[in-house]
């Protein structure tokens, strides 16, 4: 089975509904060649944390979501949304909500691990403002079973053995790296999930913007099980799409078995005892 | 603390006595000026299955370990030697001793996962032959936890988070990657473990020969705990050396603290339930 996917590597501003306005109209323009389509983490609003509290306590969610559920069903595809700041109750999640082609939300990811750093060239504390999202996530699809991370989880090859293990053989993954830790990690993280997990990757960032101060990495990338790298953008706004076979999977994991060499009579990854 | 580590990246030949000359003579050579010297996967016989039973069979094994104790004592060095196809019984492992600098062996690690793969350009079967190790290790030294590991080894991310868990701070590796698997996933891999458990991450691997089947990448390499490439041979006999601040460890685990991001409440790795 053949699926294409799109990412849309778009730049933020500090209006929200132009941000919207702008991923709303790059999806019309590339539903024609796609059956999933992908906006970056935080498409919403820029990527710091008074814009969190601001969307969080301002914005009208529903409304956005409203909007995203009406075009993933006029366009008849599947839209993985990026993510935006989620309120529930007095917290705000990093989340990513998905769209099946009838416009209905079929899963939603809360960013499980919170991007908190300290170099001396990027330092951020999502923490500060952020609640943690609690479980991994498998949407089902009719390409198969996804999975989905944001960002900072990516740096976490636990949960990728738990997604793969659910049944994923491909990671959707919206994110914003930054010109620190872009350059250092994203290509390396990207390639090696894919390599140890032999799945595809597909990550969609957003675009540098200038006038941020958070100095976006852009390089969306999808990425086959063997690690190799099919598409991949600059920091500017742009779309990449490839369609992917599905078989190659199957084949890629008969090559490189590695899955079914892992020693789970020495090692296995357990659940852990978290309680909502 | 500051630990200057060598390696040693020696062409193999069909003659065992040449080739355990070559690793003796090249450590004597390095011993001056390394506190930690390490040879490559099957540094003593050529990486075939056949080879590997005819050391296994007809070699004095107790004589190089002997000779290997010896040059360890007399230079006052580490000595990581690479791996050997170790007999114990009518099994054979592939195996890396842990040599200290009184030539006392401190450790032993047989290669847990078994190189079987089934590329076009590259099928091999390990476990043909060869029997896996059953345990992780960890070795003690001046310079800190030291986690062993063997080339296929690397594709397992568990087994890092198990030794870095247990206080490695640095992981070595002997290797062996080919002329299909390294250019694809070498590099990354190497550099993916340093980056996820925030450790320096050491690989000694055999030269190309012309003369051999199996066409070894080389590309030995020391990475630090950002994942950057510090040290690198190219696929000819090399030398690698680098003097490592163990201090850097600390300070890449505080602009990074991933180990501490982990969410220990939604997933750990245990032991399985392997018994002897």
């Amino acid at each position: 089975m053949k699926v294409t996917i799109t990412c849309i590597q778009s730049r933020v501003c500090e209006d929200f509904d132009k941000n919207l306005f702008l991923a709303l109209s790059k999806i019309d323009e590339v539903s024609s060649f796609s059956d999933i389509v992908i906006l970056p983490e935080m498409f919403i609003c820029p990527y710091q944390n008074k814009w969190f509290l601001s969307f969080a306590y301002h914005a009208d969610q529903h409304a956005v979501l409203q909007k995203l559920s009406e075009i993933a069903k006029k366009n008849n595809i599947f839209l993985f949304a990026g993510s935006i700041p989620e309120k529930e109750n007095d917290k705000i999640y990093n989340t990513c909500f998905v769209f099946d082609n009838h416009g209905n939300i079929i899963a939603k990811h809360r960013k499980i691990h919170l991007f908190d750093v300290n170099f001396e060239s990027m330092r951020f504390r999502e923490s500060d403002v952020l609640s943690a999202g609690n479980t991994i996530t498998i949407v089902d699809t009719p390409y198969g079973k996804i999975g989905v991370a944001i960002c900072f989880d990516l740096r976490f090859p636990e949960i990728f053995r738990m997604m793969v293990d659910a049944g994923a053989k491909m990671f959707i993954i919206p994110a914003s790296f930054n010109a620190t830790t872009g350059p250092l990690h994203w290509e390396l993280l990207l390639r090696t999930r894919a390599v140890d997990n032999v799945s595809f990757i597909i990550a969609c960032a957003t675009a540098f913007s200038p006038d941020s101060t958070y100095p976006s990495y852009g390089h969306s990338m999808i990425v086959s099980p063997h690690g190799i790298i099919l598409q991949e953008a600059d920091n500017e706004q742009q779309i990449i799409t490839q369609t992917l076979d599905l078989n190659d999977v199957i084949t890629a994991r008969s090559q490189m078995p590695v899955l079914q060499s892992r020693r789970l009579d020495l090692y296995h990854i357990e659940k852990g005892d978290y309680h909502e």
